[in-house]
């Protein structure tokens, strides 16, 4: 269709992409097939009934200023609620130092906005969160990707980096998408201390952080870095943290958070108030009377629970399935874990044959800011039913199987 | 507090204004305080009830899919329910060409993202929403504005800025806010004539349409640019429209849509992906319940007859109260009128003059993209109920007359 529109978009557009994966997402949830690709939490553990009886309590009680404008601040209560948990894992900090976003994507976006210039270099996990690169891409940033092993970020490879000029380090530390990975306790520590020998502050992204299957929780990079500053373990303001509502109660609703120093939230909120106004008031009340007093902490137990399943089926499955000399990561939490071919395959090739058999996965190359990966892929073990990813797997070892053999003859 | 966040903010955070006026509207919801600064709807009247039932009952039936992630694209029935809406005014579209926004605040960022380069020359109103103003200042736009009256946009004062190279003219045709100023039919053909000459685009943002009080239904700017196309009006694809459930269901909710042709649909998916991911799918299912079969046409006639009762006791209380030379605007419908002093006083200057009696309004010089308006201020009458209108006229035109004896002594 020809407009005056046509030859007016901006230079950025160029940039934007992420087509190829959400067409092979909108593939991977066509009826029947047994989908590994996407990220999304398990449906039959919603807090369905919770949520009914919360809208119903808020509209009758509170129904007006409910559905009214709100400030681009966010509702006090569920700020001072979020700030409480918060200091509960040793974050401690008030409301002044949270701002509730439209989801975790706008925090990665609005503080794109507010710290990134053209040309700015970011370093990143490799792989990393592809929401983070689609979010900073549109300010122009430049990713300065850092190697990877079973232990998360390779902080002895982080200091040559760091010489580079770097805006900010960006660091999925628990059970990290894509890979389930997790940063070790020691390398949280030597990232802390590189970062502050150059002088450079730290994103912290935790939408997992309150799943964890097995083992003992670690402390927040924050909380790490706090504590090297102060007895008191006073917020350092350092390192700005995030994280989300989306794996806890409900992606649908779209509520996450940021935690970072009064000064910072005050920019956030004008770079907020440009891109959206507000988060909806109706969610943000619905979503603190869903998850006060006490009802949050259980459900995640709920959460745990079927999740540990599902990631123990899933590794099972691998175990008894899948052929010899393909490698996956062995997650203590999360959603995802990760796994790598030989050097000479690439997923892509048997992506559409997986589709036939009726099971889907993620590529892994989009993940890595700079190219490779090609011999990686993604899998979600939240959102299948046990006896489906067992089946999953069944069918996805059966085409990796012939593929190898097919490239073989 | 000192973090290593120091200085290292971009360059764009210089342009992000807005704290004067979000500072003055805080201090106008002080209780007991009239005020006349927002632009919120009235809560009296918010569809709390079917609200109540509506969530109620999507959750009941359709829980699941509430609660959990969505498409980029938007809720289809939805998509659908708005493309059927704009087809009964005349705007000949269908699904494709719709993408559901958190609020229009965010399809104006959208917009930015994908055409906006630093330096873009945008044609605007003076004044004109200050929405549009601060979305745009992030991506480096320029304002170039036309002159204004009773009219709208003054069509005889455009060519000449037309031939500048203009990437865009914004436009509020119905009830423009600031002003409540209706483009006349004649201009809004000069309008489409010129851009056409010119070759340049348009936005028609048009959240207050449905609110009209008096006189006819004006065509939009869109429907009139494809009724000079063709025959069967398809749509021309040439402007942008927008618009929000805001003022008609709920501002709460955060819901509004972007009317386009399908390709730039595509791109601001693909921006919306990096900016929030999705709109709330529950918002989305839920406002589709609340407004489909009849009730927001119904709804729509309540807030009506509300709001012209309100506009005309402010009208009547204005001529009442006021002292002489000052003069302002006659709207025939949405939310807002805009009051004019002589050119020697600033409206600034008896602000809080007028807060200390309690009374609030916003001053008129944020709203011109390039300066001037200080001897202006824009009213609200959707929010206070009419015994507070007269009452709060009389308070300001106190405060006014005393700031003039004051001036003059």
């Amino acid at each position: 269709m020809q407009t005056l529109w046509d030859y007016r978009y901006a230079h950025r557009t160029q940039k934007m992409k992420g087509s190829a994966i959400r067409e092979m997402l909108a593939f991977s949830e066509i009826k029947d097939v047994i989908s590994f690709a996407g990220g999304m939490p398990a449906p039959e553990i919603f807090p369905i009934e919770k949520f009914r009886e919360a809208c119903d309590k808020v509209l009758r009680e509170n129904g007006a200023e409910c559905l009214q404008y709100g400030s681009t601040d966010g509702y006090l209560p569920l700020r001072e609620m979020i700030a409480r948990h918060a200091c509960r894992y040793g974050i401690n900090v008030t409301a002044e130092n949270i701002l509730p976003t439209s989801g975790s994507q706008q925090a990665l976006d609005l503080i794109g906005r507010i710290f990134i210039n053209r040309g700015d270099s970011i370093l990143v996990e490799s792989p990393t969160y592809l929401g983070a690169l689609q979010a900073w891409n549109t300010y122009g940033a430049e990713f300065i990707p850092v190697p990877f092993d079973q232990d998360g970020m390779r902080t002895d490879k982080l200091e040559e980096r760091l010489r580079a000029g770097i805006k900010f380090i960006y660091v999925l530390p628990n059970f990290q998408n894509p890979t389930g990975v997790t940063l070790s306790y020691e390398r949280r520590l030597q990232l802390i201390e590189l970062a502050e020998k150059y002088g450079v502050p730290i994103i912290e992204d935790d939408p997992y952080g309150q799943l964890r299957y097995e083992g003992e929780h670690l402390p927040a990079v924050e909380v790490l870095d706090s504590q090297t500053r102060s007895q008191e373990s006073c917020y350092s303001g350092n390192v700005i943290y995030l994280s989300t509502f989306s794996k806890t109660l409900a992606p649908g609703i779209r509520l996450a958070w940021v935690i970072a120093p009064p000064e910072i939230i005050q920019k956030l909120i004008l770079a907020k108030q440009g891109a959206d106004l507000h988060t909806s008031t109706f969610n943000q009340i619905t979503a603190f009377e869903v998850a006060n007093g006490g009802f949050l902490n259980e459900h995640v137990k709920i959460i745990r629970k079927v999740y540990r399943e599902r990631r123990d089926v899933m590794l099972d499955s691998l175990a008894e399935y899948m052929p010899e000399g393909i490698e996956w990561t062995h997650p203590k939490g999360g959603l995802f874990l990760w796994v790598t071919f030989p050097k000479n395959i690439n997923t892509k090739d048997f992506f559409n044959k997986a589709l036939d058999k009726q099971v889907a996965f993620v590529p892994g190359a989009p993940f890595f800011a700079e190219g490779g990966g090609e011999n990686t892929m993604r899998l979600n073990f939240s959102n299948a039913k046990p006896e489906m990813i067992s089946a999953g797997i069944g069918r996805l070892s059966e085409v990796i199987k012939n593929h190898l053999l097919t490239r073989n003859s």
